[in-house]
Protein backbone atom coordinates (compact mmCIF):
# COMPACT_ATOMS: atom_id res chain seq x y z
CA UNK A 1 0.00 0.00 0.00
CA UNK A 2 1.72 2.73 -0.96
CA UNK A 3 -0.40 5.22 0.65
CA UNK A 4 0.79 3.49 4.03
CA UNK A 5 2.76 6.85 5.26
CA UNK A 6 -0.37 9.08 4.64
CA UNK A 7 -2.39 6.71 6.61
CA UNK A 8 -0.03 6.70 9.42
CA UNK A 9 0.16 10.46 9.16
CA UNK A 10 -3.49 10.90 9.27
CA UNK A 11 -4.32 8.38 12.03
CA UNK A 12 -1.16 10.21 13.90
CA UNK A 13 -2.82 12.94 13.93
CA UNK A 14 -6.34 11.52 14.37
CA UNK A 15 -5.25 9.66 17.60
CA UNK A 16 -3.50 13.00 19.16
CA UNK A 17 -6.39 14.89 18.69
CA UNK A 18 -8.54 12.15 20.10
CA UNK A 19 -6.10 12.05 23.20
CA UNK A 20 -6.39 16.07 23.41
CA UNK A 21 -10.01 16.09 23.84
CA UNK A 22 -9.99 12.90 26.00
CA UNK A 23 -7.64 14.19 29.05
CA UNK A 24 -9.18 16.98 31.16
CA UNK A 25 -8.27 20.31 30.23
CA UNK A 26 -5.15 22.17 31.66
CA UNK A 27 -7.38 24.66 33.74
CA UNK A 28 -9.27 21.84 35.25
CA UNK A 29 -8.58 21.82 39.06
CA UNK A 30 -6.11 20.86 40.16
CA UNK A 31 -4.26 22.82 37.54
CA UNK A 32 -0.94 20.90 37.74
CA UNK A 33 -1.83 17.58 38.13
CA UNK A 34 -3.95 18.19 34.72
CA UNK A 35 -0.85 20.18 32.79
CA UNK A 36 1.57 17.30 34.10
CA UNK A 37 -0.75 14.24 32.81
CA UNK A 38 -1.43 15.98 29.60
CA UNK A 39 2.60 16.73 29.41
CA UNK A 40 2.84 13.06 29.72
CA UNK A 41 0.84 12.22 27.05
CA UNK A 42 0.61 14.71 24.31
CA UNK A 43 3.31 15.93 21.73
CA UNK A 44 5.68 13.14 21.51
CA UNK A 45 5.60 9.76 21.46
CA UNK A 46 5.50 7.03 17.91
CA UNK A 47 1.28 6.58 19.07
CA UNK A 48 2.28 2.54 18.11
CA UNK A 49 -0.42 1.30 20.30
CA UNK A 50 -3.58 4.10 18.63
CA UNK A 51 -2.59 2.70 15.26
CA UNK A 52 -2.27 -1.00 16.04
CA UNK A 53 -6.11 -0.28 17.23
CA UNK A 54 -7.30 1.73 13.92
CA UNK A 55 -5.56 -0.60 11.53
CA UNK A 56 -6.81 -3.87 13.82
CA UNK A 57 -10.34 -2.04 13.10
CA UNK A 58 -10.32 -2.08 9.53
CA UNK A 59 -9.98 -5.93 9.92
CA UNK A 60 -13.04 -5.61 11.21
CA UNK A 61 -15.05 -2.84 9.39
CA UNK A 62 -14.48 -0.45 12.74
CA UNK A 63 -14.69 3.13 11.54
CA UNK A 64 -12.30 5.14 12.81
CA UNK A 65 -14.71 7.05 14.98
CA UNK A 66 -15.81 3.61 16.75
CA UNK A 67 -12.49 3.09 17.08
CA UNK A 68 -10.99 6.68 19.07
CA UNK A 69 -12.12 5.78 22.36
CA UNK A 70 -9.58 2.19 22.64
CA UNK A 71 -6.63 4.37 20.79
CA UNK A 72 -6.97 6.96 23.47
CA UNK A 73 -7.09 4.07 26.57
CA UNK A 74 -4.28 1.98 25.92
CA UNK A 75 -1.83 5.52 24.72
CA UNK A 76 -2.97 6.46 27.86
CA UNK A 77 -2.05 3.02 30.28
CA UNK A 78 1.38 3.62 27.95
CA UNK A 79 1.78 6.74 28.63
CA UNK A 80 1.15 5.60 32.17
CA UNK A 81 3.33 3.28 32.65
CA UNK A 82 6.35 5.53 31.31
CA UNK A 83 6.21 7.80 34.08
CA UNK A 84 6.33 5.12 36.46
CA UNK A 85 8.61 3.47 35.04
CA UNK A 86 11.26 6.43 34.92
CA UNK A 87 10.88 7.10 37.91
CA UNK A 88 14.05 7.00 40.67
CA UNK A 89 12.87 3.85 42.48
CA UNK A 90 12.44 2.50 39.20
CA UNK A 91 14.46 3.25 35.94
CA UNK A 92 15.43 6.53 37.43
CA UNK A 93 15.32 8.04 34.25
CA UNK A 94 15.70 11.96 32.94
CA UNK A 95 14.72 11.92 29.64
CA UNK A 96 11.91 10.56 27.85
CA UNK A 97 10.33 11.41 24.49
CA UNK A 98 13.77 13.82 24.00
CA UNK A 99 11.91 15.88 27.24
CA UNK A 100 12.53 15.64 30.48
CA UNK A 101 10.46 12.86 32.29
CA UNK A 102 7.70 14.08 34.23
CA UNK A 103 9.47 13.51 38.00
CA UNK A 104 11.90 15.87 36.33
CA UNK A 105 9.64 18.34 34.86
CA UNK A 106 7.71 18.57 38.06
CA UNK A 107 8.00 16.37 40.90
CA UNK A 108 7.77 12.53 42.20
CA UNK A 109 4.91 12.96 43.86
CA UNK A 110 3.25 14.59 41.21
CA UNK A 111 4.93 12.10 38.33
CA UNK A 112 3.16 9.28 40.80
CA UNK A 113 -0.51 10.97 40.81
CA UNK A 114 -0.12 11.63 36.97
CA UNK A 115 0.38 7.89 36.39
CA UNK A 116 -2.59 7.04 38.40
CA UNK A 117 -4.71 9.27 36.96
CA UNK A 118 -3.59 8.51 33.64
CA UNK A 119 -4.67 4.77 34.57
CA UNK A 120 -8.17 5.94 35.55
CA UNK A 121 -8.37 8.29 33.00
CA UNK A 122 -8.16 5.07 30.15
CA UNK A 123 -11.32 3.83 31.80
CA UNK A 124 -13.40 6.86 32.21
CA UNK A 125 -12.32 7.10 28.54
CA UNK A 126 -13.36 3.65 27.45
CA UNK A 127 -16.58 3.06 29.61
CA UNK A 128 -17.91 6.68 28.54
CA UNK A 129 -18.07 6.75 24.90
CA UNK A 130 -20.75 6.99 23.10
CA UNK A 131 -19.68 5.49 20.12
CA UNK A 132 -20.05 1.60 21.17
CA UNK A 133 -22.68 -0.20 22.56
CA UNK A 134 -22.22 -0.37 26.14
CA UNK A 135 -21.58 -4.36 25.80
CA UNK A 136 -18.90 -3.52 23.65
CA UNK A 137 -17.60 -1.12 25.93
CA UNK A 138 -17.15 -3.31 28.56
CA UNK A 139 -15.61 -6.35 26.41
CA UNK A 140 -12.91 -2.96 26.21
CA UNK A 141 -12.54 -2.46 29.57
CA UNK A 142 -12.08 -5.98 30.43
CA UNK A 143 -9.88 -6.48 27.70
CA UNK A 144 -7.46 -3.45 29.08
CA UNK A 145 -7.62 -4.29 32.40
CA UNK A 146 -6.21 -7.92 31.82
CA UNK A 147 -3.21 -6.63 29.62
CA UNK A 148 -2.49 -3.97 32.13
CA UNK A 149 -2.50 -5.61 35.45
CA UNK A 150 -0.44 -7.51 37.50
CA UNK A 151 -0.45 -10.65 35.06
CA UNK A 152 -0.08 -8.69 31.80
CA UNK A 153 2.07 -5.49 31.64
CA UNK A 154 2.45 -4.83 35.52
CA UNK A 155 3.43 -8.11 36.22
CA UNK A 156 6.61 -8.16 33.60
CA UNK A 157 7.50 -4.76 34.77
CA UNK A 158 7.76 -6.80 38.33
CA UNK A 159 9.81 -9.49 36.78
CA UNK A 160 12.05 -7.26 35.06
CA UNK A 161 12.69 -5.54 38.47
CA UNK A 162 13.25 -8.73 39.60
CA UNK A 163 16.05 -9.76 37.28
CA UNK A 164 18.15 -6.49 37.38
CA UNK A 165 21.94 -7.54 38.04
CA UNK A 166 20.75 -11.32 37.22
CA UNK A 167 21.00 -13.91 34.98
CA UNK A 168 17.98 -14.65 32.91
CA UNK A 169 17.35 -17.44 30.13
CA UNK A 170 15.79 -16.89 26.74
CA UNK A 171 12.27 -18.36 27.36
CA UNK A 172 12.23 -16.24 30.36
CA UNK A 173 13.39 -13.16 28.71
CA UNK A 174 10.37 -14.14 25.69
CA UNK A 175 8.63 -14.49 28.98
CA UNK A 176 8.70 -11.57 30.76
CA UNK A 177 8.61 -9.37 27.68
CA UNK A 178 5.54 -11.63 26.57
CA UNK A 179 4.15 -9.64 29.92
CA UNK A 180 5.90 -6.55 29.44
CA UNK A 181 5.20 -4.85 26.24
CA UNK A 182 3.92 -7.70 24.32
CA UNK A 183 0.15 -7.88 26.65
CA UNK A 184 -0.60 -4.01 25.60
CA UNK A 185 0.51 -4.24 21.68
CA UNK A 186 -1.72 -7.63 21.77
CA UNK A 187 -4.73 -5.92 23.49
CA UNK A 188 -4.34 -2.53 21.20
CA UNK A 189 -4.60 -5.11 17.78
CA UNK A 190 -7.95 -7.15 19.49
CA UNK A 191 -9.52 -4.25 21.02
CA UNK A 192 -9.81 -2.35 17.98
CA UNK A 193 -11.01 -5.29 15.93
CA UNK A 194 -13.64 -5.50 18.75
CA UNK A 195 -14.64 -1.98 17.95
CA UNK A 196 -15.82 -4.02 14.71
CA UNK A 197 -17.03 -7.48 14.12
CA UNK A 198 -14.43 -10.09 14.24
CA UNK A 199 -15.00 -14.13 14.52
CA UNK A 200 -13.19 -16.55 16.71
CA UNK A 201 -10.63 -17.46 14.38
CA UNK A 202 -9.99 -13.68 13.30
CA UNK A 203 -9.00 -12.48 16.78
CA UNK A 204 -7.20 -16.03 16.87
CA UNK A 205 -4.87 -14.84 14.16
CA UNK A 206 -4.88 -11.48 15.11
CA UNK A 207 -3.57 -13.05 18.54
CA UNK A 208 -0.50 -14.79 16.44
CA UNK A 209 0.13 -11.40 14.60
CA UNK A 210 0.58 -9.61 17.87
CA UNK A 211 2.38 -12.33 19.82
CA UNK A 212 4.97 -12.12 16.71
CA UNK A 213 4.83 -8.10 16.57
CA UNK A 214 4.70 -7.90 20.26
CA UNK A 215 8.33 -9.82 20.27
CA UNK A 216 9.42 -7.74 17.34
CA UNK A 217 9.03 -4.59 19.25
CA UNK A 218 11.11 -5.75 21.88
CA UNK A 219 14.40 -7.49 20.00
CA UNK A 220 14.19 -4.38 17.58
CA UNK A 221 14.12 -2.24 20.95
CA UNK A 222 17.16 -4.41 22.22
CA UNK A 223 19.10 -3.51 19.03
CA UNK A 224 18.48 0.03 18.93
CA UNK A 225 19.38 0.62 22.60
CA UNK A 226 23.73 -0.68 21.67
CA UNK A 227 22.94 0.55 18.06
CA UNK A 228 21.16 4.08 17.81
CA UNK A 229 22.46 7.20 20.06
CA UNK A 230 20.50 9.01 22.48
CA UNK A 231 19.56 11.98 20.44
CA UNK A 232 18.08 9.50 17.78
CA UNK A 233 15.86 7.28 20.69
CA UNK A 234 14.83 10.59 22.46
CA UNK A 235 15.60 8.45 25.52
CA UNK A 236 18.73 7.23 27.11
CA UNK A 237 20.93 5.03 24.99
CA UNK A 238 22.87 2.33 25.78
CA UNK A 239 21.35 2.32 29.12
CA UNK A 240 20.10 -1.85 29.20
CA UNK A 241 24.10 -2.72 29.12
CA UNK A 242 24.75 0.06 31.74
CA UNK A 243 22.41 -1.44 34.11
CA UNK A 244 23.43 -4.85 33.29
CA UNK A 245 19.85 -6.20 31.84
CA UNK A 246 19.50 -8.92 30.29
CA UNK A 247 18.31 -8.07 26.13
CA UNK A 248 17.96 -10.37 23.04
CA UNK A 249 21.41 -8.51 21.78
CA UNK A 250 23.27 -9.48 25.52
CA UNK A 251 21.98 -13.19 24.92
CA UNK A 252 21.75 -13.70 21.23
CA UNK A 253 24.72 -11.56 19.97
CA UNK A 254 23.10 -8.38 17.36
CA UNK A 255 23.34 -10.31 14.03
CA UNK A 256 21.17 -13.51 15.56
CA UNK A 257 18.96 -11.07 16.93
CA UNK A 258 18.71 -9.07 13.61
CA UNK A 259 17.65 -12.46 12.17
CA UNK A 260 15.31 -13.06 14.95
CA UNK A 261 13.57 -9.92 14.12
CA UNK A 262 13.77 -10.33 10.37
CA UNK A 263 11.79 -13.72 10.91
CA UNK A 264 9.25 -12.13 13.31
CA UNK A 265 8.27 -10.09 10.72
CA UNK A 266 7.34 -12.73 8.71
CA UNK A 267 5.68 -14.82 11.01
CA UNK A 268 3.26 -11.87 11.86
CA UNK A 269 2.57 -11.12 7.70
CA UNK A 270 1.92 -15.01 7.47
CA UNK A 271 -0.43 -14.34 10.39
CA UNK A 272 -2.78 -12.00 8.40
CA UNK A 273 -2.92 -13.91 5.05
CA UNK A 274 -6.71 -14.59 6.07
CA UNK A 275 -7.52 -10.73 5.65
CA UNK A 276 -6.77 -10.05 2.43
CA UNK A 277 -6.16 -6.26 1.44
CA UNK A 278 -8.34 -5.63 5.09
CA UNK A 279 -4.61 -6.43 6.64
CA UNK A 280 -2.61 -4.15 4.84
CA UNK A 281 -2.41 -1.80 7.59
CA UNK A 282 -1.36 -3.69 9.83
CA UNK A 283 1.19 -5.74 7.91
CA UNK A 284 2.56 -2.28 7.23
CA UNK A 285 2.95 -1.57 11.16
CA UNK A 286 4.98 -4.48 11.40
CA UNK A 287 7.23 -3.58 8.77
CA UNK A 288 7.61 -0.19 11.32
CA UNK A 289 8.21 -2.17 13.75
CA UNK A 290 11.03 -3.82 12.54
CA UNK A 291 12.71 -0.99 10.94
CA UNK A 292 12.40 1.70 13.23
CA UNK A 293 15.25 3.98 13.90
CA UNK A 294 13.81 5.17 17.28
CA UNK B 1 -31.08 -2.23 64.54
CA UNK B 2 -29.69 -3.96 67.57
CA UNK B 3 -28.63 -6.56 64.53
CA UNK B 4 -26.09 -3.98 63.32
CA UNK B 5 -23.01 -5.37 65.03
CA UNK B 6 -23.71 -8.63 63.67
CA UNK B 7 -24.49 -7.29 60.36
CA UNK B 8 -21.14 -5.72 60.16
CA UNK B 9 -19.04 -8.78 61.52
CA UNK B 10 -20.42 -10.85 58.57
CA UNK B 11 -20.76 -8.32 55.79
CA UNK B 12 -16.94 -7.33 57.16
CA UNK B 13 -15.90 -11.30 56.70
CA UNK B 14 -17.80 -11.32 53.45
CA UNK B 15 -15.85 -8.15 51.89
CA UNK B 16 -12.56 -10.30 53.38
CA UNK B 17 -13.30 -13.50 51.96
CA UNK B 18 -14.68 -11.53 48.63
CA UNK B 19 -11.14 -9.73 48.40
CA UNK B 20 -9.40 -12.93 49.17
CA UNK B 21 -11.18 -14.86 46.36
CA UNK B 22 -10.64 -11.46 43.59
CA UNK B 23 -7.22 -11.05 44.09
CA UNK B 24 -4.55 -13.43 41.92
CA UNK B 25 -2.90 -15.84 44.43
CA UNK B 26 0.33 -15.50 46.21
CA UNK B 27 1.81 -18.78 44.14
CA UNK B 28 0.64 -16.76 40.58
CA UNK B 29 3.62 -15.42 38.44
CA UNK B 30 4.81 -12.83 39.95
CA UNK B 31 4.72 -14.65 43.16
CA UNK B 32 6.09 -11.13 45.17
CA UNK B 33 3.97 -8.89 43.47
CA UNK B 34 0.88 -10.88 43.97
CA UNK B 35 2.19 -11.56 47.56
CA UNK B 36 2.25 -7.89 48.10
CA UNK B 37 -1.02 -7.02 46.58
CA UNK B 38 -2.23 -9.69 49.10
CA UNK B 39 -0.41 -7.98 51.91
CA UNK B 40 -1.36 -4.12 50.88
CA UNK B 41 -5.65 -5.64 50.61
CA UNK B 42 -6.02 -8.38 53.04
CA UNK B 43 -6.39 -8.85 56.78
CA UNK B 44 -6.82 -5.25 58.02
CA UNK B 45 -8.79 -2.39 57.35
CA UNK B 46 -12.17 -1.12 58.63
CA UNK B 47 -13.99 -1.83 55.46
CA UNK B 48 -15.74 0.54 55.66
CA UNK B 49 -16.64 1.48 51.65
CA UNK B 50 -17.36 -2.45 51.14
CA UNK B 51 -19.52 -2.10 54.17
CA UNK B 52 -21.34 1.00 51.96
CA UNK B 53 -21.96 -0.79 49.10
CA UNK B 54 -23.37 -3.71 50.57
CA UNK B 55 -25.48 -1.40 53.10
CA UNK B 56 -26.83 0.61 49.89
CA UNK B 57 -27.28 -2.51 48.26
CA UNK B 58 -29.79 -3.05 50.83
CA UNK B 59 -31.57 0.35 50.05
CA UNK B 60 -32.35 -1.01 46.62
CA UNK B 61 -33.18 -4.29 46.83
CA UNK B 62 -29.65 -5.53 45.87
CA UNK B 63 -28.22 -9.43 47.12
CA UNK B 64 -25.20 -9.53 49.08
CA UNK B 65 -23.59 -11.42 45.81
CA UNK B 66 -24.68 -8.46 43.14
CA UNK B 67 -22.79 -6.23 45.55
CA UNK B 68 -19.35 -8.34 46.12
CA UNK B 69 -17.57 -7.09 43.00
CA UNK B 70 -18.48 -3.57 43.54
CA UNK B 71 -17.45 -3.81 47.36
CA UNK B 72 -13.87 -5.44 46.07
CA UNK B 73 -13.28 -2.85 43.47
CA UNK B 74 -13.69 0.23 45.64
CA UNK B 75 -11.64 -1.60 48.67
CA UNK B 76 -8.97 -2.17 45.82
CA UNK B 77 -9.00 1.63 44.88
CA UNK B 78 -8.93 2.29 48.80
CA UNK B 79 -5.87 0.07 49.34
CA UNK B 80 -3.81 1.16 46.23
CA UNK B 81 -4.21 5.03 47.01
CA UNK B 82 -2.69 4.00 50.60
CA UNK B 83 -0.08 2.18 49.52
CA UNK B 84 1.01 5.20 47.11
CA UNK B 85 0.18 7.89 49.55
CA UNK B 86 2.52 6.03 52.14
CA UNK B 87 5.75 6.09 50.00
CA UNK B 88 8.25 8.26 50.67
CA UNK B 89 7.77 10.65 47.77
CA UNK B 90 4.25 11.28 49.28
CA UNK B 91 3.39 10.96 52.72
CA UNK B 92 6.37 8.68 54.06
CA UNK B 93 4.95 7.01 56.41
CA UNK B 94 6.23 3.68 57.62
CA UNK B 95 3.31 2.16 59.08
CA UNK B 96 -0.36 1.15 58.52
CA UNK B 97 -2.95 -0.89 59.77
CA UNK B 98 -0.57 -1.62 62.53
CA UNK B 99 1.98 -3.25 60.20
CA UNK B 100 4.91 -2.12 57.79
CA UNK B 101 4.24 -0.14 55.03
CA UNK B 102 4.21 -1.74 51.59
CA UNK B 103 7.43 -0.35 50.58
CA UNK B 104 8.98 -1.16 53.76
CA UNK B 105 7.82 -4.62 54.31
CA UNK B 106 9.04 -5.05 50.27
CA UNK B 107 10.45 -2.12 48.95
CA UNK B 108 9.65 1.10 46.89
CA UNK B 109 9.37 0.09 43.26
CA UNK B 110 7.40 -3.07 44.60
CA UNK B 111 4.79 -1.00 45.99
CA UNK B 112 4.76 1.62 42.99
CA UNK B 113 3.72 -1.38 41.06
CA UNK B 114 1.02 -3.17 43.86
CA UNK B 115 -0.55 0.29 43.77
CA UNK B 116 -0.93 0.33 40.15
CA UNK B 117 -1.76 -3.04 39.61
CA UNK B 118 -4.46 -3.00 42.45
CA UNK B 119 -6.08 -0.02 40.70
CA UNK B 120 -6.36 -2.19 37.29
CA UNK B 121 -7.26 -5.43 39.21
CA UNK B 122 -10.43 -3.79 40.41
CA UNK B 123 -11.24 -2.92 36.94
CA UNK B 124 -10.70 -6.11 36.21
CA UNK B 125 -13.09 -7.67 39.16
CA UNK B 126 -15.65 -4.86 37.74
CA UNK B 127 -16.06 -5.93 34.24
CA UNK B 128 -15.58 -9.86 35.11
CA UNK B 129 -18.33 -10.27 37.72
CA UNK B 130 -21.12 -12.60 36.29
CA UNK B 131 -23.64 -11.49 38.94
CA UNK B 132 -24.61 -8.31 36.76
CA UNK B 133 -25.55 -7.69 33.41
CA UNK B 134 -23.06 -6.10 30.98
CA UNK B 135 -24.44 -2.67 31.06
CA UNK B 136 -24.64 -2.27 35.55
CA UNK B 137 -21.09 -3.25 35.09
CA UNK B 138 -20.23 -0.76 32.85
CA UNK B 139 -22.11 1.84 34.86
CA UNK B 140 -20.00 0.44 37.76
CA UNK B 141 -17.03 1.10 35.74
CA UNK B 142 -17.80 4.79 34.83
CA UNK B 143 -18.66 5.45 38.89
CA UNK B 144 -15.74 3.93 39.89
CA UNK B 145 -13.10 5.63 37.44
CA UNK B 146 -14.77 9.11 37.55
CA UNK B 147 -14.19 9.05 41.28
CA UNK B 148 -11.04 7.78 41.68
CA UNK B 149 -9.55 10.07 38.91
CA UNK B 150 -7.75 13.29 38.41
CA UNK B 151 -11.32 14.89 39.38
CA UNK B 152 -11.90 12.60 42.04
CA UNK B 153 -9.48 10.92 44.61
CA UNK B 154 -6.26 11.10 42.75
CA UNK B 155 -7.47 15.29 42.10
CA UNK B 156 -7.69 15.66 45.80
CA UNK B 157 -4.48 14.33 46.43
CA UNK B 158 -2.66 16.48 44.19
CA UNK B 159 -4.54 19.47 45.93
CA UNK B 160 -3.29 17.99 49.27
CA UNK B 161 -0.06 17.81 48.70
CA UNK B 162 0.31 21.37 46.81
CA UNK B 163 -0.51 22.89 50.38
CA UNK B 164 1.25 21.09 52.80
CA UNK B 165 3.28 23.84 55.17
CA UNK B 166 0.67 26.75 53.07
CA UNK B 167 -2.54 28.05 54.60
CA UNK B 168 -5.70 26.70 53.22
CA UNK B 169 -9.19 28.31 54.51
CA UNK B 170 -12.23 25.48 55.56
CA UNK B 171 -14.00 26.07 51.90
CA UNK B 172 -10.53 25.30 50.24
CA UNK B 173 -9.75 22.13 52.83
CA UNK B 174 -13.78 20.89 52.21
CA UNK B 175 -13.24 20.93 48.63
CA UNK B 176 -9.97 18.77 48.82
CA UNK B 177 -11.43 16.24 50.97
CA UNK B 178 -14.60 15.75 48.62
CA UNK B 179 -12.06 14.44 46.12
CA UNK B 180 -9.65 13.16 48.11
CA UNK B 181 -11.91 10.70 50.05
CA UNK B 182 -16.07 12.13 49.47
CA UNK B 183 -15.66 10.69 46.12
CA UNK B 184 -14.55 7.37 46.88
CA UNK B 185 -17.02 7.18 49.72
CA UNK B 186 -19.75 8.73 47.54
CA UNK B 187 -18.91 5.75 44.73
CA UNK B 188 -19.26 3.25 47.71
CA UNK B 189 -22.96 4.14 48.10
CA UNK B 190 -23.96 4.91 44.57
CA UNK B 191 -22.41 1.58 43.58
CA UNK B 192 -24.12 -0.29 45.83
CA UNK B 193 -27.43 1.31 45.03
CA UNK B 194 -26.52 0.67 40.88
CA UNK B 195 -26.19 -3.16 42.11
CA UNK B 196 -29.97 -2.93 42.63
CA UNK B 197 -32.68 -1.04 40.77
CA UNK B 198 -33.12 3.03 41.78
CA UNK B 199 -34.70 5.62 40.81
CA UNK B 200 -32.96 9.31 40.33
CA UNK B 201 -34.46 10.71 43.34
CA UNK B 202 -33.42 8.15 45.22
CA UNK B 203 -29.54 8.23 43.82
CA UNK B 204 -30.00 11.69 44.78
CA UNK B 205 -31.29 11.07 48.52
CA UNK B 206 -27.97 8.58 48.95
CA UNK B 207 -25.62 11.54 47.51
CA UNK B 208 -26.44 14.13 49.96
CA UNK B 209 -25.76 11.23 52.59
CA UNK B 210 -22.70 10.44 50.86
CA UNK B 211 -21.97 14.03 50.90
CA UNK B 212 -22.31 14.56 55.13
CA UNK B 213 -20.54 11.36 56.18
CA UNK B 214 -17.77 12.05 53.43
CA UNK B 215 -17.15 15.30 55.28
CA UNK B 216 -17.74 13.56 58.84
CA UNK B 217 -15.56 10.93 57.70
CA UNK B 218 -12.52 13.31 57.20
CA UNK B 219 -13.60 15.73 60.27
CA UNK B 220 -13.18 12.95 63.01
CA UNK B 221 -10.26 11.43 60.83
CA UNK B 222 -8.69 15.01 61.76
CA UNK B 223 -10.14 14.37 65.55
CA UNK B 224 -8.67 11.05 66.01
CA UNK B 225 -5.22 12.43 64.53
CA UNK B 226 -4.61 14.68 67.94
CA UNK B 227 -6.76 12.80 70.68
CA UNK B 228 -5.79 9.20 69.97
CA UNK B 229 -2.41 7.34 69.87
CA UNK B 230 -0.48 5.59 67.27
CA UNK B 231 -1.18 1.95 68.61
CA UNK B 232 -5.26 2.61 68.42
CA UNK B 233 -4.98 4.24 65.47
CA UNK B 234 -2.64 1.71 63.43
CA UNK B 235 -1.25 4.48 61.79
CA UNK B 236 1.26 7.38 63.08
CA UNK B 237 -0.66 9.78 64.98
CA UNK B 238 -0.24 13.57 65.44
CA UNK B 239 0.79 13.09 61.60
CA UNK B 240 -0.98 16.65 60.37
CA UNK B 241 0.21 18.38 63.06
CA UNK B 242 4.05 17.40 62.68
CA UNK B 243 3.48 18.17 59.02
CA UNK B 244 1.93 21.61 59.39
CA UNK B 245 -1.17 20.06 57.57
CA UNK B 246 -4.48 21.96 57.58
CA UNK B 247 -7.36 20.28 59.31
CA UNK B 248 -10.58 20.75 60.57
CA UNK B 249 -9.36 20.76 64.10
CA UNK B 250 -6.21 23.24 63.52
CA UNK B 251 -8.74 25.48 61.48
CA UNK B 252 -11.60 25.32 64.09
CA UNK B 253 -10.60 24.40 67.11
CA UNK B 254 -11.05 20.92 69.09
CA UNK B 255 -15.05 21.73 70.11
CA UNK B 256 -16.08 23.13 67.32
CA UNK B 257 -14.81 19.82 65.10
CA UNK B 258 -16.73 17.83 67.06
CA UNK B 259 -20.25 19.76 66.89
CA UNK B 260 -19.42 19.65 63.69
CA UNK B 261 -18.83 15.86 62.98
CA UNK B 262 -22.53 15.54 64.85
CA UNK B 263 -24.23 17.75 62.25
CA UNK B 264 -23.13 15.71 59.80
CA UNK B 265 -24.42 12.70 61.04
CA UNK B 266 -27.86 14.24 61.92
CA UNK B 267 -28.04 15.69 58.46
CA UNK B 268 -26.75 11.95 56.48
CA UNK B 269 -29.69 10.30 58.96
CA UNK B 270 -31.92 13.06 57.25
CA UNK B 271 -31.02 12.10 53.99
CA UNK B 272 -31.77 8.76 54.72
CA UNK B 273 -35.97 9.47 55.69
CA UNK B 274 -37.45 8.47 53.08
CA UNK B 275 -35.88 4.69 52.87
CA UNK B 276 -37.72 3.58 55.95
CA UNK B 277 -36.09 0.35 57.39
CA UNK B 278 -33.92 -0.35 54.02
CA UNK B 279 -32.19 2.73 54.92
CA UNK B 280 -31.04 1.46 58.90
CA UNK B 281 -27.52 0.04 57.84
CA UNK B 282 -26.54 3.04 56.45
CA UNK B 283 -27.59 4.96 58.86
CA UNK B 284 -25.57 2.55 61.50
CA UNK B 285 -22.77 3.18 59.48
CA UNK B 286 -23.43 7.01 59.92
CA UNK B 287 -23.01 6.08 63.06
CA UNK B 288 -20.06 3.90 63.18
CA UNK B 289 -18.23 6.18 61.08
CA UNK B 290 -18.30 9.75 63.65
CA UNK B 291 -18.54 7.53 66.65
CA UNK B 292 -15.30 5.55 65.85
CA UNK B 293 -11.58 5.83 68.12
CA UNK B 294 -9.30 4.63 65.09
Amino acid sequence: MNDFPQWMQALGARAEQALEAALPAADTIPHTLHEAMRYAVLGGGKRVRPLLVHAAGEVSGASPEACDAAACAVEMIHAYSLVHDDMPCMDDDDLRRGRPTVHKAYDEATALLVGDALQTQAFVVLAGTPALEPAARLRLVGELAHASGSVGMCGGQAIDLQHVGRGMTLPELEGMHRMKTGALLRASVRMGALCGRIDAAGLEALDRYAAAIGLAFQVVDDILDVTADTATLGKTAGKDAANDKPTYVSLMGLEPARELAGKLRDSAHEALSGFGAQGARLAGLADLIVLRTH
